[in-house]
């Protein structure tokens, strides 16, 4: 592979994705100059236009060319007890473990889980750390394991709860601790604290308070235990807590009753949004796939009770489609349904649309078949209504109008941020042909094969030369462009070539150049991005054929 | 006014304007089953079709039709050196105080200041409140105001510095205390805590971490004084700590160097950012003009030193010609020079674009020029350079070029959520006329005068009944809407004349009925919002004459 071959591609899609995202300002890391900010990303202007465009065609799928399905926009910082009733104060929480050797906080489900008769080796990542993990290890547990290197060894799974530290050449354990089934994923140690649970959504305060003040004010001078001190701190902070939402969903449950009337929505219908979540996640992976701060757009949609499976049905389908509608690789998403194990308490059916990302299958959207638990849990605990009345069906058991219930819900929630990531894997193209100009030479391309309502700019006009009045020309068919809704650039910066290159990779399905036949014969280049060929056109048919050929 | 009248307007505009966004789903209090949340809202179907809409327009003009502007859509949780490089951290304060009697916290910026002379009657708001705070002034200061109802009355400014109280029929004080200029704005209060800083940004906490378990650890069993408590738990909260942004500008000089390298951008070059912002404001006031979860769209344009007044001036006029474009009185914004005193300490000139609000003239969008400060700060915080190298121009000093400098910086913040209400105040109509079809009688209604760029729906598809063929042809028309990129409104539900009314309260510029007529000769009615007037037209040509009224 010669350098310039190396500097387009890896063969690692993740890490070629990711390198085009940051060259041509897709996606930056937040906060980078600043070192980063772990999992949270920033798009550029390309990224902001992709993300644009395909949060932009979810909305007109699911709202405007909808008759049953309105939108909403609400808060992020919502009151806390939206989350008592909904449960995320309860239960939204990841049981969190320390290393005690290396101080490091995973999470216990994710953790690696040797099987008895497995050596555990302690990896340590260089000499230094395994001399102090040594010492520390004998300080606190009694035994001295053998350092090769940067690895620690001697101990060993024996069954499920015990592991054994067997000393050099030794078959018998010369002490034995209890096991946990896990080590930290680090170094691999099954020394650890206790599990504890840590909820995932982000607190802050709302009004004119400072819970410092308040809370030195509380136990300033009390002599108060660890417990009394925890317990008081949080009641402090508690007072004028609020959270983020960790989703966009319960903000559609707690507006249920003020949209369907002031609308005077008739079940089944929707309410479908947008925006976005923070959720404190411990593991932050696979670049944009799993941040603390992401966007969603999820919807949902109020049923009568027992007609949820066939609109589960229905909106999977829809969904999948919808997905595959801008896809080259349609086969790469498919529907999953939930096994009885999996399913959220208040699920009574549940399906995911995944996509084979380069890790392998994983959650682009979940379809959940929710019942009523969310506008119950929501009715009980503001002691607002959240009945819908239905004055032209009758009561099941009266068996006459009104027919009053709470609907069941199917809600189609999908990662905005996921499928910007998949959109981007699924258009990655590189590919090496020969040269057509150049005998035996070798033309190498990275392009990205984006749908033309995704792409960010539609088409770029480029003037060859920044003179002979060219400019102007392509500014005019620019200006055509815009009054018509389509998003072009104009661009005059660097060799026609290089210019080619980066709107192949930045995904514009059709670049038009005027050149100097144009000030001749008033003919333009249309050129595809896909099969990298040229046309000439008249001018004035320019607009209307790529018009049609977006279109097409 | 009769029953009717009244339910429609009260003729106060804010009021009226707040409930017909309630009534037609525009705009909702945030957790509104949960009592509310203070200074946060919800947009509702309506609203979040106006706001995007709004949004849109800003986006297409700052940075689709232009060459020289580039999108960005940063994080909302940025790193804390961000805040402490901008400034935020250190001064992002106000002065906040306690009243002593009511408890009420206020800002003393912005509290009463009854002059010297002037008599401090304590306004209690009942009598029981009274009695109560009569006791607590007595016990606590010494003096016995006298009650008269709900009001405390005695005490008198003497000079900017000093109170009186003022025993019945004396003319001397009895006793003075102290006086800090301004009383407390519920009851009128001159007995204040001492003024303290209260930080608007929202902090959180990011990571797996625990800062109460850990805060414990540190304070248990160690007997702190206050001062040593609060450092303490200051210490540790800080550590994981991250804020919520309260502005999206700064998101724009800290990706500076990464959107300029990676589109290679020339200065001038501007960065726009919409998107949401967060201040724990401790004044919300006027509907959504001033609430703590806001939406903005801001644009830093770059340019060479010494050229930020002409560009201040060019920036000036685009702004305020954009809002006038959208507005029915054009006359009610202005544009506004700071005073040298108003101007923060890093502008070197300041105007404010204004309108002419119901409470008086406010801002609804700052264009600053911010000199070299904020990238300026970055570079010094960062360690990243933040300058640009023009290889075109001559150095100034050496005379030759590459001429590198840190670019100047014009900002056009626009507030978002602000143009909504203005946009909704400026649309707001309630008229009167003779109904035509009954002599004598008035017919009454509200309307939304708004531009048709900015309706949720330009067009409503309205079968007089919904049979005989009538929603079928209807929702043909709809479809042809749909795939023109128009966003219609199919609409069957109550009497024709409630749907013209809904229509015109939500702003639809256009409704189309299709009839009896309909079927038999095959026209149309198209009816305008302003006029109310209607015309039959071929239902061939409705589309197109739509279309046409619309780009009118």
């Amino acid at each position: 592979m010669n350098k310039k071959n190396q500097e387009l591609v890896t063969g690692d899609l993740m890490k070629d994705v990711a390198s085009l995202c940051k060259q041509r300002g897709f996606v930056f890391q937040s906060s980078e100059i600043y070192g980063g900010l772990k999992s949270a990303y920033d798009y550029g202007p390309l990224g902001i236009e992709l993300k644009r465009n395909i949060m932009n065609e979810w909305w007109r799928a699911m709202v405007y060319e909808r008759e049953d399905v309105v939108g909403l926009d609400a808060s992020i910082i919502m009151h806390q007890n939206v989350w008592h009733a909904s449960g995320h104060l309860a239960g939204f929480s990841d049981p969190l473990v320390d290393c005690l050797i290396s101080k490091e906080r995973f999470r216990a489900d994710k953790a690696p889980r040797p099987e008895p008769g497995q050596e555990l080796p302690l990896e340590c990542g260089d000499k230094g750390k395994a001399k102090t993990y040594q010492a520390m290890i004998q300080e606190r547990f009694g035994v001295e394991l053998k350092r090769t290197g940067k690895t620690l060894v001697g101990l060993k799974v024996i069954d499920a709860e015990t592991i054994g530290f067997f000393p050099e050449d030794s078959e018998e354990a010369s002490e034995t601790f209890p096991y946990r089934g896990y080590v930290s994923p680090l170094i691999g140690s099954p020394f650890l604290s206790e599990e504890r649970k840590f909820n995932l959504m982000f607190r802050t305060s709302l009004g004119p308070v400072d819970p410092i003040g308040e809370i030195v004010e509380k136990i300033h001078g009390q002599n108060l235990s660890r417990e009394e001190l925890t317990n008081a701190i949080e009641e402090k902070i508690n007072e004028s807590a609020v959270y983020l939402r960790p989703e966009t969903a319960q903000a559609m449950f707690v507006q249920f009753q003020n949209i369907q009337r002031s609308l005077s929505m008739k079940v089944p219908f929707g309410i479908a949004q947008m925006g976005k979540s923070f959720r404190n996640e411990v593991t932050v992976e696979h670049f944009i796939f799993r941040s603390c701060e992401f966007e969603q757009m999820e919807m949902e949609f109020f049923v009568e009770p027992g007609t949820q499976k066939e609109w589960l049905k229905y909106w999977c389908e829809q969904r999948l489609s919808w997905y595959q509608k801008y896809m080259n690789s349609p086969e790469d998403v498919m529907l999953r349904q939930h096994d009885p194990d999996e399913l959220a308490h208040y699920a009574d059916d549940c399906y995911d649309v995944e996509y084979k990302y380069p890790w392998g299958w994983d959650e682009l959207e979940g379809i959940a078949s929710r019942t009523d638990y969310d506008l119950k849990k929501h009715a009980e605990h503001s002691g607002t209504s959240m009945t819908y009345i239905d004055n032209s069906k009758p009561d099941p058991e009266k068996g006459k109008p009104p027919y009053r219930y709470t609907p069941y819900v199917v809600e189609p929630a999908a990662g905005a941020t996921r499928t910007v990531l998949m959109i981007l894997l699924d258009a990655f193209r590189y590919e090496e042909k020969p040269r057509a100009s150049a005998k035996g030479e070798v033309e190498k391309r990275r392009y990205l094969k984006l749908h033309p309502r995704l792409a960010p700019y539609k088409v770029a006009v480029l003037p060859l030369v920044k003179k002979d009045g060219m400019p102007e020309k392509a500014r005019e068919l620019v200006q055509k462009f815009f009054n018509a809704g389509i998003n072009a650039r104009y661009d005059e910066q660097n060799a026609i070539g290089k210019r080619y290159a980066r709107h192949d990779e930045i995904g514009t399905p059709f670049c038009l150049t005027v050149d100097g036949d144009t000030l001749n014969d008033g003919t333009v280049t249309i050129r595809d991005r896909d099969t990298t060929e040229q046309e000439r056109v008249p001018i004035e048919e320019a607009f209307g054929e790529i018009q049609r050929r977006l279109n097409s």
